[in-house]
């Protein structure tokens, strides 16, 4: 790869880490899997490299993602699906587990409920680590899935302008997204119910970023003028009125009648509950099975890139 | 292959949607595959390829025998073993789990608690779907590998006289295999006590079919004139008394003194309770394992004939 | 290999079947096979070859290294990590279970809660099976890698000082340890409270087999005259005063105060409790997660040695 010498990342914990000279190398490179993502090519690039896959809490699709990213690439997956209670409650335990598994695989992949939990791993252990969540915390291979997709589908991120809808202010994957977006000058709108706005700090860091912003409550406001409706769940859990969450979770739902008439895309980081109407999925509109797709050839790229270098 | 060109399933869903050259396509090509399976030969025909194993319910013998013959073309799976009971019970999530899992790989085998989950689900994605189970519905490829099995050891489907023994009412295994079974013109005979009987819809198939059928309610009647002796459990739970079912559960039981001096083979889809006592287990009468080890080469010719075409 | 051609394990039930040239065989191969364990080398030589892995019991190292070993060798891993309760309780099933996988797969490793039960499962099927563990019984590959470990970091074991400290009364690991030890002709020194001393009936074995052997309760009697501390957990369940326990406990506690200025090594089977202190982990006395990386070229060895024979 002669493009970019910069890539300086030896373990993926959060976006946030990431130059955008970082992010590029491995949207470029993940372009050069998708053959072997799609199945048209064969690769024994990792052949003989152990992954380990270390779910304490469990995952079908990232799980699944990695594990056939990993696999395309003719390597091998070892780990566990769930933990026992035990494993996860003790702090103890995680460290002589993570060390136990580094002796035997090239490049761990966690995930854990608890925040902080995948850059603790990688202060520990001597193999690249990837962050595949920990509790609140960050998500950085979905983040990177969601800029491919958007550059695959639209062409650019640059001048972009995306909505994001639903819960911003508890949605680990929107925080994380946003200051990726703002790394590439994206317009971007808020569109939430006034309890579940988006926090304050991140909205100062994005003033600071000298991004432009706009907030509403009413997805009309944005439809017309939203290149990309990145939408997220809105959890039952958030409102102690069972009513009134009803009444806001109408509010946020996505059907094909709203949709007819636009030029946007739909993007969600899956798993959905009711925010998007099934009608929704075969439509020219409707690209988060595309998007869940992507996951692979960027996974591809972060693998490759951990564990034989770049 | 120029043995024959008409092979047209997209999907391993039914038995009852294969025609006799389709059956006989998939029994040609195990064959071929037995010397992989026998770990004589390696193979890389499936290199790179991925496999999806959704098991909804779990299944041991089933799951392990896919994921070897996958693994021994060359390729690879990924998927679960046993499903949250979320997942189960919601429509929804299967319909969003099976789209992007189907987005990551290159054929899914299902094993779902609901009948016609494997139909439904090839329905909605684009990769081909095998059926492993859909609660009272199908089992196709374990049908397959019934009739393998009969072939390889006594040479031939055509003409052979077969018993069906145990629990004629609910058996879903016995069901497939009957149909199946009628289109080589096999002559049947149905053992099973009056409680228990083949239901009458099938006998009546059957019947119009042009099939020879004998019920009788003991063994005794047909040992001495069967190529086969098929056995499958009875379950304690359909029978209200259980007295009852511990007298009809004897009559029932195969084991060596009664099979002395028959002709006949003992084969089960397993996993049996005591039905079949132990001491058949090695004998020149009992099959059963050796049927267990024909679902991989069957196996092997239904993931290479999905994947890779015909 | 023309350095020895003598081994003649069809299967790794115990190491008490093993001759002392049975042992070398394994850990020159295990030599042999570092670099591949390293990642340093790829390697295809079980290319096509299925382990079929039983775990009755759950154990994430024993599990993840076995499987880091057949993949690093090309070959593949099918199987169960935990078994349902009903398969355990049921010796019927064992045995089905068991003949079934033997059908799909080249070797067996199992782990099961019932003492004897890989000796029982070699005697029932074709394929080699290798005891990863069998209730208060033999785990012969723990073995294997202990003896490996001292002789790759301290160039020989005959004629070392070892150590054994904490439960040597109900430490299975220990006891079979001893033995592999005796026949290297090992001076041991057992450091225990008086109600976990090692056993009298291996005492006495080990007496007839003319080994010098030394009790304690006191590590300062034997810590500056130990190659190795070979250190296992005291389990609190074995002491029915808690403040019995806590006493004791602290007592065979190592930590780096303890070791500075001696010349030994630590090692411990894992997971450990608090026996050893953290601030050992990096230090020059700690070689437990080294031993831990061990385990995968001392389990490559094995795997060829059955699956391809030598």
């Amino acid at each position: 790869m002669v493009f970019y010498m910069g890539f300086d990342q030896e373990n993926i914990i959060s976006i946030r880490d990431f130059s955008i000279d970082d992010v590029e190398y491995i949207l470029k490179l993940a372009e050069k899997m998708e053959p072997i993502a799609r199945s048209e090519k064969a690769s024994n690039i990792l052949a003989g490299k152990i992954l380990g896959m270390l779910f304490y809490e469990p995952s079908t699709r990232t799980r699944l993602s990695f594990e056939t990213s990993m696999k395309r690439l003719g390597g091998s997956t070892v780990g566990f699906a769930e933990a026992g209670v035990s494993s996860v409650t003790k702090g103890e335990n995680l460290n002589d587990t993570v060390k136990i598994v580094s002796e035997y695989v090239d490049a761990i992949v966690i995930r854990h409920n608890m925040e902080g939990a995948a850059r603790y791993v990688s202060d520990i252990v001597d193999v690249p680590v990837i962050n595949a969540g920990d509790g609140a915390g960050q998500h950085p291979s979905q983040t990177l899935l969601d800029l491919y997709t958007m550059k695959r589908i639209l062409g650019q991120i640059e001048d972009l302008n995306v909505s994001l809808i639903g819960d911003l202010k508890y949605g680990r994957t929107v925080h994380s997204l946003v200051y990726a977006l703002a790394m590439f000058g994206v317009n971007m709108n808020f569109v939430s119910p006034p309890e579940l706005r988006m926090p304050q700090g991140i909205l100062h860091d994005l003033s600071k970023m000298g991004v432009s912003v706009k907030e509403t409550t009413d997805i009309k406001d944005v439809i017309n003028r939203s290149d990309v409706l990145y939408v997220t769940r809105i959890q039952k859990e958030r409102f102690p009125d069972p009513e009134e969450y009803s009444r806001i979770k109408g509010a946020y739902t996505l059907d094909l009648k709203l949709l007819e008439g636009t030029e946007t895309i739909v993007m969600h980081p899956l798993p959905r509950i009711d925010e998007i109407s099934h009608d929704v999925d075969n439509s020219v509109y409707g690209k988060y099975f595309q998007q869940a797709f992507y996951g692979v050839p960027v996974r591809m790229a972060i693998l490759q890139t951990m564990i034989k270098g770049f």
